[in-house]
């Protein structure tokens, strides 16, 4: 991968995808290997919203490959409220860094940033944009769980019309040989967008509004949280909700080997008793992250090396 | 000491508690010897109130052994607002973590939380619960200041009634040939439950509401805080705190070798000119806490590097 | 430099000033030799008032050193809350760190805290009072980007009255051969008891509401920002401001080698145009503050090791 940020998981190639993803299975493997690997490195983390969940995660895997953080803090307590713009506080904290995780509400705020630093990047989440990581570590799970990511059936299921994760995904997906099921409520489906770029891409879509019939062909259950916000009244977001809910009374149609995901936190999404299943892949998604952001900033952090000699 | 998790002191054996307090004494006295024991370890902090001194002693103790931690930082950013279960909160953060320390105002929410991980999980203090450390530290300044904690007389003084720190202590003192006086206004003496434990331990306990006849017998005097939340009544609250705080004079008949310990923070219940007297050990008391922790978690990150093999 | 605690920019003599600034620059030309060098070290963090731009330099400067923080994180969840005393809380935590860091709202209160600790503290900020390591890497920046801090004529504009920094600045070039002018509206001048030191140490001082006479002689120009508070009028505040903005325009009278300097944040008072001329030094200079706080805190680790021995 010869990217200098990562601001959107679009830029990323099939080639680019794999890279990372080797890396990091590489690194999940054994850890110990790389446990000095970036001692100087500092990373900076600025989050204009608060995300505790990447933000852990990004700082972890810094610190398991030696590293360490310096964070922003809370915009409350930052020079944001002085009226600072983003350019400056970027260009500010790149000289205390040797790469940068932005996490901000304005949709298209990382490729801003991005062009004023000259260390390495991530976007951590724009507004209604995109969330890279969160891709990488959804297909790293995927490809782990179900032994590749060619010929695979994966169901997308939930709130499809404003989850960033699902587009971001859907989109990345066809770089591979994947069949995608979205299964939502009529209200909450795909936006005519992310559809007609799937369409580009030659991906192999199809649309539902109930999980029942396509269930039993699934290699891979995505699940994803309607939000109570996207309702005006609270009776029709607990009839729908409650249809696109996972127990073991549903997936008793389901394949044995059938993976079951969700990018957390749930609410009711997924019934507790699945946890102990096999199916339940999502607290392994989670701890993903860390072994797939190792990956990605050891490669961001080495590209900025070689660049800089 | 062979606990998996730290939910309550009541949990530590009189051998346990030896244990951690011998083990906490190796490492005050030769700190660089641990500098780099788990310089791999990642502590993951999780403090659903705030509690700046504790979290700050445990982040200096796992600094202190080569390590760092992971901090989740304040409820209101993180995923818990999102309405995410205490269950699925701690299942995630062990994926980023090799121990976990937790803080959360609902009682009983440590042994809960415990059943669901497998790295270690430290109590912090969970509401009226119990806060294990603070009894540790306790014990430590304790056995240092008075050379052994056999064959004792200590007082406990001030709110025994709501005072968490104060229970645990009498409670995990019955294990060593201590007498406990008690000390305290009528309206918060301490609760029958605890009464009655501690008689059911067989320990030799007295109360009082007054400090004066039975200072000159005491070997350490442990103060706490009476709070002004207790009591309806503005005037009423003076005049009883003020019954209960400790200056030169009052100390005039205590015994040259008197032990004054507080948890922290003060407010008036001990006069500044007491700071610079031999009587005074609560700031030595509190920076305890480093060399304890240290201890703890270095026998539990041990323990589960053991089960591990 | 053999001093134990930094408070005040006053206490530092021309040659204590020129000691740090040289140590910086070592450290700047060479930091991988310090990597390791106070990797046993932590430091206390105790902002009392936020501050993330200098919270996060000293991080940094304590981290590229080998050391880490220990942060009281903000008021609103420590024990300050209860009610503690500033003296009992940097008693409590100079037991976790080898050195502090305060900021506080409250004039006085750095050199109050200093006669309270054994382990050097840095005055971070308190109050109207003092800000000493920005005085340090404002004339470090002067100093490489004039090529020495003798023989120089350097402009200081803005808001005069309030600015803290700008105060200090100027009682500290008195040590050196400078010519002080200084630009601001009428109402933002000197106080008396600046110009009066200024004269005390026989400062070649002028003052002046217009840049353009004297923009010509200068090797540096400091720009402050003129903040809207200070204002009852927000058109009287708008037509001033304005008057003491810089653009492309307003720099065509200055000398090639005009060196501008900010401490940012800025908000209006520089034109983003000059960012990318030979000018522009802001960003450099806030980046400076990470060699210079590493300087500062090596000298007094250092010292205070020496002490300890």
């Amino acid at each position: 991968m010869r990217h200098e940020h990562l601001v959107t998981a679009k830029q990323l190639s099939r080639a680019d995808v794999e890279a990372v993803l080797d890396r990091a299975a590489e690194i999940a493997a054994n850890p110990a290997a790389v446990r000095e690997r970036h001692s100087d490195a500092l990373l900076g983390l600025l989050f204009f919203e608060p995300s505790t969940r990447t933000k852990m995660s990004f700082e972890t895997a810094i610190k398991r490959l030696g590293g360490d953080v310096v964070d922003m803090g809370s915009v409350d307590s930052s020079s944001v409220k002085k009226g600072e713009s983003l350019a400056d506080t970027v260009r500010v904290i790149e000289g205390y860094a040797d790469a940068l995780v932005l996490r901000h509400p304005r949709q298209g705020s990382a490729q801003m940033a991005s062009e004023f630093v000259d260390v390495p990047l991530v976007n951590a989440g724009d507004g209604a944009g995109h969330h890279p990581t969160q891709t990488l570590l959804d297909l790293y799970t995927m490809r782990e769980a179900a032994d590749g990511l060619d010929d695979l059936t994966v169901g997308i299921m939930g709130d499809l019309k404003y989850g960033r994760t699902v587009h971001s995904l859907a989109n990345v997906l066809t770089n591979f040989d994947v069949r995608q099921h979205f299964v939502s409520p009529e209200s909450l489906k795909l936006p005519r967008s992310v559809r007609y770029d799937l369409h580009e891409a030659g991906a192999k879509v199809r649309e539902h509004t109930d999980l029942e019939t396509i269930l039993p062909e699934l290699d891979v259950l995505y699940v994803t949280r309607i939000q109570r916000e996207r309702f005006p009244d609270e009776n029709e977001y607990r009839a729908i909700a409650g249809e696109y809910q996972i127990d073991e009374e549903t997936l008793e149609q389901a394949d044995d080997d059938l993976v079951v995901m969700h990018p957390l936190p749930r609410v009711d999404e997924i019934a507790p008793e699945i946890d102990e299943t096999d199916h339940a892949r999502y607290f392994e998604q989670a701890h993903n992250g860390v072994p797939v952001r190792m990956a990605l900033l050891d490669m961001l952090l080495e590209n900025a090396r070689g660049d800089a000699e």
